[in-house]
């Protein structure tokens, strides 16, 4: 019987799994792999020694906290959780795609999301090499550099801010059209950015790092575009099946949360990417995990009163 | 003309100054001493060696990461902050003790809060030599000592609560008596916890470090008590006057903010634990920082549209 689960090895995840066992709690985490997307690092021709990712070198740390626990850690998938009634409330009983199978009273929930991709060929290995999910993570390593970002919502409008005030150009390809708002005006004033509505990214070339991108036309003519850069802006799908059931989730698929982490249901917590909660960064995401930790620690605190 | 004028330099403040400066905002800090109580950490006879305050590491970091930015930085303390009208909105005008004035389009407020203080002789130089307002910091550094509460409010029982785990006895010394919670009850049935209500702590013996308090009794009785570590848990004040009359405060005094850390008052956000949310760790006040940060850069990127 454990006092908290931890489910998801990001950020969020690592960070309440520290925070837990700080409180000494008794604490597992489930996670296929430590760190999350905070692994993943921008590697650009002529960038190597660049350093500045703060977020980054939290949860190396808090990674390396980790390590020394192993027997705090399970590397698995959970398929499911179950509450159960007690007489001091709900526990849980959490289901591991290998087919163990743990207790605990209370869950924290930091699955994280995933970027809808572009569904080009060869996408998964250009991720890192010039090609980004996260304008706001990757934008200022793109100084002087030509640079697109695909999307028709507000976050790649966004986007395309961002980097306008850093890349040499930008190339705002919109499949959808993008929206008229107050933001696009402000953009299309600027002379570095071009904005190409009803357009789709068909290939993006790359030799090594990323050197050019092809556009289709809504007639269906096709044009070469060099860039270094490429950002898919296309939005995020929160990985939330596992918690459908067990707590109220918003009209996308992320989990609500109050100001301390807490979900609809007593005893589940959620942090990070997952949660309705405004994240975006690592540190952040670090922070709402710390949180989750502590508010989870008070919940146990109260129950076997 | 400042985008960004963040006044306190504590871990919400340098989280949010990082952040502003990553986003290219024009951005001035303005406080006393940059690192605020993140400075400040537990020295205890026999645990000179202790390392493991992640919140404070992050804060060397950030605050190493501003010293290279003088330009951003102005060591005064903030006497006013005046709204002005423009057509964009509200800008906002801040004058500093010492005399200069600056102009801002947003403000961040981080300028924390105050623990109550014992009062008792000598105080503020057994701070951090087993005296602490914080028994969530450093209860942990207490592993088998012998260690002292003061406080009447559920603060003040969680903080025993919390030492009871580590430390090899706790004196609750409740002036106003301890209230009947589900927590007490917890409490009481520890054999490690004694409570003492209605008695007040008329001194603290130190020696370099913190040895023993002398305790007084509802009759005027007094004994002298061993004990290493004095968490003093009275309540915390915001550091709020400055903007009292500038956005809206909850009961206690302190900031209220949505979970973008924006206030009633468009222009103005506040970070860490001025706010009215949860924050009572370093590492969730910096996450908190770079939040209200990042809801700055979002509030400019719409007034100027």
């Amino acid at each position: 019987m454990y006092d908290v689960i931890i489910i998801g090895g990001g950020p969020a995840g690592l960070a309440a799994a520290v925070y837990c066992l700080r409180k000494r709690l008794e604490t597992l985490i489930i996670a296929p792999e430590l760190g999350g997307k905070a692994n993943y690092r921008m590697h650009l021709a002529g960038l190597e020694g660049f350093e500045h990712i703060t977020g980054e070198e939290i949860v190396r740390k808090f990674r390396s906290q980790l390590q020394y626990l192993e027997f705090a850690r399970i590397r698995d998938m959970v398929a499911k959780i179950e509450p159960q009634q007690t007489e001091f409330g709900e526990n849980f009983f959490v289901v591991t795609e290998s087919g163990n199978a743990f207790c605990a009273n209370a869950i924290i929930v930091a699955t994280g999301v995933e970027p809808i991709r572009l569904q080009v060929p060869d996408e998964a290995l250009m991720f890192g090499r010039g090609l980004s999910y996260s304008a706001v993570s990757h934008a200022m390593l793109f100084w002087e550099r030509e640079t697109a970002v695909v999307g028709s919502g507000d976050i790649a409008l966004r986007a395309a801010a961002e980097l306008a005030t850093v890349a040499s150009r930008v190339v705002l390809i919109a499949p959808e059209g993008a929206p008229d708002t107050p933001l696009r005006r402000k953009i299309e004033r600027l002379n570095r950015v071009t904005i190409l509505e009803n357009h789709c990214v068909i290939k993006i070339h790359a030799n090594g790092y990323v050197h050019a991108i092809t556009v289709r036309d809504p007639e269906g003519a096709e044009q070469e575009i060099a860039v270094t850069g490429v950002f898919v802006e296309l939005g995020l799908v929160p990985n939330s099946e596992l918690v459908t059931d067990l707590v109220e989730l918003s009209d996308d698929g992320f989990v609500k949360v109050d100001d301390r982490c807490r979900t609809s249901r007593p005893g589940v917590f959620a942090a990070g990417d997952i949660t309705d909660s405004f994240n975006e960064q690592v540190l952040i995401a670090t922070g709402e995990g710390a949180k989750a930790a502590l508010a989870a620690y008070d919940y146990l605190l109260e129950i076997d009163a």
